[in-house]
């Protein structure tokens, strides 16, 4: 496939998606501050960040609200604390796990709700469930994506059927979800091409959410943007669950379009960020993170191992073989 | 160009080059401990690693020997020290900056030397002294490449004037080296690409020297290598100037040849890069480098912010654009 636009130009089908509350959320049990949520949103408006996620919306069923912050919910009271109506050009968006929310409960129609998207994160074996969740919320009026997460240790005949039975969805975007930070920008590209191919003809766009434990979690995004993608996930400081995700600050450095803008990021970063990691809080490339990217195995080893303050990477990259399938 | 080569296989014409005493070495004056670059040596000899480049070769009438280690000038007696006469597969390097090294005096003679090859760095501007260094250092015994510095700087008619050139020497190699942290993957395809076409219709090989400014150092050394380069610099911990290198540890886990073997990386990185971190000593990706990597700037700037402490990135940003030529 060709590659679309190059290192001058910019294209307008390009969306910056802001999903440093909810992948952030992950490191602090989602106890943000108002504040801190606050200043995030006034930083993305001002940056013309296109989507910012709230958050998840989980099940109070299966989550304990007082293990965790607002933004593990997302109810659309908590929402409307920080952005009130959003009588803005930026759209809200909240994640919802397959087996981990209850929209028919918790999903308001979209005309009293703050929000304007769902996305539905699924592994590739439960895509029935995914797709009927999306059509649920479609028929709330919502914008929907389906992000198909741990695609690197999917097998392709699965991704194509998936693909296939998306196409028929009234899903707008889907996203490949690199959860391990395993691929390469070469595998990136395979599954780009593959990803635009199907959803293009039905009119629908492809995502991009990418890990940064093999450090490739920017160079990941920008090639899924070369091969078309259009829908570029980050967070500002890259926070996010382990080794973090595609960093805003570098995301936004490199897109050529004028309405973004570097700086009040950079704000937010010195102001807000610098003070998350003071405090204590964790996440980020290192090398554990790279042991179980580069294994292509889930980072919750690697998570406590940073959680314990270990420090024997041999030892930890050993015990890694055992684990592996 | 077409790719050479996939994720499955290997090409017995990669050779892995560990650049972390000599790029290291600018982050603390060269003042490695003996254990140190011995504990090194013997983990790149276990790891598989192709290149060990010992320092610089620096002339003692341009810089105080005082205020350097030893590394800065890479006396043979001092590298005996380390390796004695190193019987091993694995080659030694030193490089000579063009204008700070005197070869005529410092070089010895390659039988009488326990180095194998003399890299030469140069800007593209003073490419006949580089050349007239190459000859030399060829005429004494040695292998040699080209180390074409700040490569996001120059223009491609000079470019390729400096390849032809180039292609007439004797240098075994030519290298595209980042200084600036500058390029993104989609450039670094299109350089190597010219440099590959041009160096291999006279026998010679290509190589990557990248920085980690924007995070892209090892997916830019997976590019170039991808296109054809052949030599691949890289630094335990991506120890170097400013944001430093590709890191050894993210190399060795992507290659695919059974040769190269990560954990004595791991366990040099464990007990030794670990110890210059706690020790104070910093280097590594932080905003002030992405800045100037993004603006195509040296790094110099954003070295002294961080020597300072400061965190006003927005401040440092906006001064940056006074830089700018």
């Amino acid at each position: 496939m060709e590659r679309k636009g190059n290192l001058m130009t910019y294209r307008p089908d390009i969306k910056v998606f802001d999903a440093t509350v909810r992948d952030g959320g992950l490191v602090n049990n989602f106890f943000f501050t108002d504040e801190f949520v606050k200043a995030l949103y006034i930083a993305n408006l001002r940056a013309g960040v296109d989507y910012m996620e709230m958050g998840y919306l989980a099940d109070k069923d299966i989550f304990n609200p007082e293990e965790f912050g607002d933004w593990k919910f997302c109810r659309d009271e908590a929402i409307r604390r920080i952005v009130g109506n959003n009588d803005t050009d930026m759209k809200l968006s909240v994640m919802a796990d397959v087996g981990r929310a209850n929209l028919q409960r918790d999903l308001l129609p979209k005309e009293e709700s703050v929000l304007d998207m769902v996305r539905v994160a699924t592994y590739i074996n439960t895509m029935p469930a995914a797709i009927e969740m999306i059509e649920y919320a479609h028929k709330l009026g919502y914008e929907t994506t389906c992000n198909i997460m741990a695609i690197s240790k999917a097998n392709t005949p699965d991704i194509e059927e998936a693909l296939a039975l998306l196409a028929k969805s009234p899903v707008d975007a889907v996203y490949i979800v690199d959860s391990y930070g395993a691929l390469f920008p070469e595998q990136i590209q395979q599954l780009a091409s593959l990803y635009v191919e199907t959803m293009e003809k039905a009119g629908k766009r492809v995502g991009i959410h990418a890990h940064n434990n093999q450090q490739m979690a920017f160079a990941n995004t920008v090639e899924a943007c070369s091969m078309g993608a259009s829908f570029l996930d980050a967070t500002v400081g890259s926070m996010g669950r382990g080794a973090g995700n595609c960093a805003m600050e570098l995301l936004l450095g490199f897109l050529k379009n004028p309405k973004y803008n570097l700086t009040p990021i950079l704000d937010f970063y010195e102001h807000y960020i610098l003070g998350l990691k003071e405090s204590g809080l964790k996440w980020g490339y290192d090398i554990q993170y790279l042991l179980t990217g580069k294994m292509n195995l889930h980072p919750s080893s690697a998570i406590a191992f940073t959680k314990e303050d270990r420090r024997d990477y041999v030892d930890f990259y050993h015990q890694l073989f055992d684990l592996e399938p």
